[in-house]
């Protein structure tokens, strides 16, 4: 079973808590990161804004221990199921999703 | 608060169940399944594939009401928590990720 990079060769990623379900992040990964991610355990993307490969917690101390992954049902989007060392956002906060929409009445 | 889509006018969005925490899918929304999702709470996305509006749900009767809306830390990927009225995926399965990825030993 592959995944289905897109056209950039990229494959969007959601990671979460394997402990809660607690979703996380949403992170890309190319071929690279993928292959290392499934090698190390660790969790490894692409960062699309510096351009360039990406070991979660590589300075942050903040690494991601995999559990599982499970790609979707057209193979297109992964998702990641992992232990961290440390919040996953760089605001410190435990999960990237902390600002609450206001839905209309 | 507003979200930051990208150059083709999209967000990428998490859809997990509101119950378990569980990510059921992921889609894309352009700012007009924004507006409608906020207003009806229900989802819609805009299929890439079909490059048409979609509400969820209005074929198979598994739509999703929606119980929060959360955006990332740089506003550019929407979690929306939901109640699910039956499966996300087209498949039957109760989420889209069911395809379990292989480690390296």
């Amino acid at each position: 079973m592959k995944p289905v990079f897109d056209k950039s060769g990229l494959l969007t990623t959601v990671v979460c808590d394997a402990r809660t379900n607690k979703v996380l992040m949403v992170a890309w990964m190319n071929e690279e990161s993928y292959a290392l991610t499934k090698k190390t355990h660790q969790t490894w993307f692409w960062s699309r804004s510096r351009q360039k490969l990406w070991h979660k917690g590589e300075e942050s101390g903040n690494t991601q221990e995999v559990v599982s992954m499970t790609l979707d049902c057209d193979f297109d989007t992964l998702l990641v199921s992992v232990i961290p060392a440390g919040p996953a956002c760089h605001t410190g906060h435990e999960t990237c999703f902390f600002n609450e929409v206001e839905m209309e009445e």
